[in-house]
């Protein structure tokens, strides 16, 4: 049961294949696309808790490996991987255009989240999980991202990545234009003197402009956007970090929509 | 100006003082409590950054000295600091009793947040900096936390740690009947079955029990406690993570108290 021998097909292309590490990050990845398994990386102590995992590549044929922790680490890039890595197929980014003809049409209530200059891994994660939590839609990054889905933006998603898919915007696509034209209202996200994010009604259709972790949102966006949302507070510190920002907006978004559904006439 | 001779006191004792890193993080300490300096460590190019800063250090007589990168990290422990480290005096962790008597009194609205098992500094550096954007007036700690007050959460905090006090809860203590007969809930954060926080009306004097990351609070105070509340959401994860939960709710919580100022009869 320690190992089982690789299959013996050629290696697909480099850079297709991503490794994801983390437990709860792993089950999902196994749980929506099983078929994207790769190869399965565990320490001992995990097999009981992966019994589907290893069951599945037993029938396919796919490559486990049961290493020590300092494979395990060296694998990962990490010390966090808890336990277990997954080489797995990766998922491919969509660009605005084809995620908007997949999300629900307008008037129908949607929340996306644009992050802007974010570029911290582990911000994008946090991000993401608690956009999976609210229910948001999809997340959108700028042609110029640095991000992509990475090991520990999984890791840190808890999950979430696979439940809310990740845009591009391509070089060339207006994304504004195209925003707009389905019914969204753009809400940039500033740290002061916008209009309070608790006095503010949050269309049902809503795009949060969210900031990087240092500069801000590009002045370009701010200027464009419908909406400018500040989360008020003491004034003790500058600001929320980015992923708290998030939590905030989709969370009182949450809060609106389920307070207009209690309230809409029958 | 490369460096100043280090002053020649004998030095304190050990444990009495702390690293402290990052760039907000060190003007906050240096704003609120300046005497508490010892030394302060920074990179070349911080200099114009924190010449009161320096200053200072000349007009005290203190020890300022101008490192390269690599000591930095080594005195930080960090990759993260930022250019700049300050040996500061440890502020002194208030014990619950003798917290209480400095907040607002009954029947003043006042927020805590008590801080169940969590144990990564980052996660405490997070929630320290929603808590001093919100406003909360102090973090408790249970008697067995394996938290302090680390350079790592003040960094994370953004200088918010010099705004909201951190309490530890003595043993012996009877920290649930000290809060209570201070007019406070116990509010729990449960990820399931408790009542939606949208839907729950805040008490005016609330303290928020969050959980860990892993294993969520502890059953005896989940009992214990006045409210359960669930920050709603779609499944698609299991929870937030401890410091987004912390930023939604400590913002429901500012919410509500902005909307019932507005509201208020005169």
């Amino acid at each position: 049961m320690n190992s089982v021998a690789e299959p013996r097909k050629p290696r697909p292309n480099r850079g297709e294949e991503i490794r994801i590490y983390g437990l709860n990050a792993c089950r999902a990845v196994f749980a929506r696309r099983p078929h994207d398994l790769r190869k399965v990386y565990l320490l001992e102590s995990r097999i009981a808790d992966l019994q589907p995992v290893l069951a599945w590549c037993v029938q396919q044929r796919l490559g486990y490996r049961v290493v020590g922790n300092a494979d395990l680490e060296k694998l990962t890039g990490s010390q966090h991987h808890e336990g277990v890595c997954l080489e797995v197929r990766r998922a491919v980014l969509a660009s605005l255009s084809a995620l908007l003809p997949r999300l629900p049409r307008a008037p129908q209530p949607a929340l996306l989240a644009w992050l802007d200059g974010v570029g911290n891994p582990h911000n994008l994660g946090a991000v993401w999980r608690s956009a999976a939590n609210f229910g948001v839609h999809a997340l959108i990054l700028p042609v110029d991202s640095a991000l992509a889905a990475s090991g520990a933006a999984y890791r840190v998603a808890e999950g979430g990545a696979e439940a809310v898919p990740l845009a591009r915007i391509v070089p060339g696509e207006d994304a504004l234009g195209a925003l707009r034209n389905a019914g969204f209202a753009i809400a940039a996200s500033v740290p002061r003197e916008g209009e309070s994010l608790y006095a503010a009604r949050l269309p049902a259709r809503t795009v949060f402009v969210l900031g990087a972790e240092g500069g801000g949102l590009s002045r370009g966006l701010i200027d464009r956007a419908d909406l400018h949302l500040t989360i008020p507070g003491s004034g003790a510190v500058e600001s929320l970090n980015v992923a708290a920002s998030a939590a905030v907006l989709f969370g009182e978004y949450f809060r609106q929509q389920a307070s207009a559904r209690t309230h809409r006439p029958r």
